[in-house]
């Protein structure tokens, strides 16, 4: 058991008790025996963030091919390295990619790459949460490559878990990429195994336009009849979404992930995200590769979200700091079926202390709108998931090795 | 004398030898006599930077009135707690501002708010550079404010200000607020003194409008033929000018102050980056106050720029990176006549020095990109302005006093 003593929790001092994995008591004073205490004086607990869309192992390509067009972007620069990666180097871009995620408030994402196997022992043993989907792509013209990856997909569905926090789940790259085969199959599956299924949903309005021209109607109604969407699917980035994709995704409680630094940077455009949020829908939020971002941090995320929102709405009321926070927290931990994401008795024990002298926190007058606004890393001192502490002053133990491993094998693969 | 041995400089392991308050020499091996050694070891060394708009005391109002309507924000939260300021909490709060820069990389503002005495004595203080200007504003129905700004702007530029490091300017808020005869009157005084002359430029649409409906032309056109533009002028915003007004700005020399996270925050529009730098316009970057940011961290403000500057543009090559970080640091600098902002022989020794093992700067395949997307405070372990260090190994020297007092300062302001 752990006793947070003295820790701010919605500006009063209370003591937290976290006995296993969950908060179990919230209280002015808490006496317990026999408990690891931890003075929290000038420190405010808070949920830690769950990144809702992100690809882990693309940590090596951050600054590279910077400001080119997409084409050349992908064509010269990524698509050629990405074909270097192997097991063992995923493995390490994995732990690098979680590494990140901690020092910066993060215990959970979903994620969508290749070399699951790596990324799911990166996960293991660095002690956060994951749910890790088997990404079937580019099977468009190829009913054998189609049949390759349903067949992946199903050992990979196989695989038992050896923890409550990881989970699997199936993706698909996008409907211009992927078959109706593949993409309907795919769901069928998550379905019948009750587990998330993951897709790239009009993120660019080429994608859009060409899925018209190609099927007769938008991607969004498309996914719908094809029986895509329900509350286990994430639709990542939805920036191009008409007033019947919007109602059929509020209907079906399918869940977006606003990724709005990659579409800013890749100038895919503004989700209307106030619109959306209007309508009812489930917004979580993501960071996507650093590729396109160039960080893992929900806390640059939360700000640019906020502004982006604010921009595309022409509001300054709009996408306000209790939503954005929301968004960041508790609605992807939500979308993955996860009681975290809050700090109330009964919640598991996944959350961050922050240090309240730190410059970016002060004066504390609104700690939720610093933490959208005005932090950084350097704010978050501790990180806890699950009841187990993964930063502790700022140090994540093995950090060292897990950089020095990382710059070992960028060099292979730049 | 002060040696950096070993230090990363655009890619390659440099020694760089700092005489006084300058870059001496910068070569594969310095030998030198009698001079302190900095084993920069996995550092790369880059220039600091100029934070070219701010009210850098509106620290206090970090987070207060957040996702209301501007009129509401103004009124009920931001005007009558400035209401409260005093010379002696002005002071404080400078410093913690000073503070909150050092920490972020910053080692030259351009600042304009009230109090400037107290500014003055926080900037010789903590070390850093600024150009401190006297405001006058509100002026518009009354003929005898407007001669009393004239005189205290008179007697705050007779003052000889005891270092390099400091210079005065004067400013004009806005064509909304300030009448003709005192911006004409402030340009011509700042002329004759060749100091700055600062001023909010088409800031809102509505600024724009309520000028042509008063004027019958736009500020832009208003000030260029009031004849206030030229080199030394430093025009805020400036996110709404037409065809002719990018033209006469152009022509005039005038640098704009670009405030990327401000626009976006109170909805007052995205700047066309790309377009004004095609027509050759001098475009700096400033953090504006930190009630509408929230913070004056201009690593924030670069990444919200060059995002920013690519969706406005819809192009995802505008804004490029090495574009952006010249805005941040050379391009500030050379508007305030300081020679740095680079990393060369003969430049002042204002530079910073950053962890190589920090994650955000990894793989470190492009440096200036990191700095741009991915770098946040944590990345940044010593500052130096003058040829002085401010920062060592992330501590500032009597941070504790600075934010306890701060801390103090805004309980009664709030």
């Amino acid at each position: 058991m752990l006793l947070l003593k003295n820790v701010y929790l919605n500006g009063a001092q209370k003591d937290v008790l976290i006995k296993e994995n969950l908060i179990d008591k919230i209280s002015d004073e808490v006496k317990a025996d026999g408990v690891e205490i931890i003075d929290c004086k000038n420190k405010a607990i808070l949920p830690t963030f769950c990144n809702m869309h992100t690809h882990a192992s693309m940590m090596f390509l951050r600054g590279v091919g910077e400001d080119l067009e997409l084409f050349d972007w992908l064509n010269k620069e990524i698509w050629p390295r990405e074909e270097k990666l192997t097991e063992e180097s995923v493995y390490h871009l994995s732990k690098f990619a979680i590494l990140e995620m901690i020092k910066t408030g993060t215990t959970a994402f979903l994620d969508m790459y290749f070399y699951t196997n790596a990324t799911i022992q990166a996960v293991l043993e660095t002690g956060v949460r994951a749910a890790i989907t088997y990404l079937g792509i580019m099977d468009i013209f190829d009913d054998h490559e189609t049949s390759k990856h349903i067949d992946n997909a199903q050992k990979f569905l196989s695989l038992r878990m050896p923890t409550t926090r990881l989970q699997q789940g199936l993706s698909c790259h996008a409907v211009y990429t992927t078959s109706e085969r593949l993409i309907k199959t795919f769901k069928q599956m998550a379905k019948k195994e009750d587990v998330l299924f993951n897709i790239h949903l009009s993120e660019t309005q080429k994608e859009v336009n060409d899925c018209v021209e190609k099927y007769g109607k938008r991607p969004g109604r498309l996914l719908d009849e094809w029986g895509v969407l329900d509350k286990k699917s994430v639709l990542a980035h939805a920036v191009h979404l008409d007033d019947d994709e919007i109602a059929r995704v509020g209907q079906s409680g399918a869940v977006v992930a606003h990724n709005p630094v990659s579409n800013l940077k890749l100038n895919s455009g503004q989700m209307p995200l106030q619109k959306y949020l209007n309508k009812g829908l489930k917004i979580t939020l993501g960071t996507d590769g650093v590729s396109s971002n160039n960080n893992l941090s929900m806390l640059d995320e939360m700000k640019i979200a906020a502004l982006s929102g604010k921009n595309q709405a022409c509001d300054c009321c709009a996408a306000k700091v209790n939503t954005i926070f929301e968004m960041a927290t508790v609605n992807g931990f939500e979308a993955l079926g996860i009681k975290a994401g809050r700090i109330e008795e009964g919640y598991l024990a996944d959350f961050m202390l922050v240090d309240l002298n730190n410059v970016f926190l002060n004066p504390s007058y609104n700690l939720i709108s610093d933490m959208v606004y005005a932090a950084d890393s350097s704010c978050i001192t501790d990180v806890f998931c699950d009841g187990k502490c993964l930063m502790k002053n700022g140090y994540v133990k093995g950090e060292e090795e897990i950089v020095a491993n990382f710059k070992r094998v960028c060099k292979d693969l730049l």
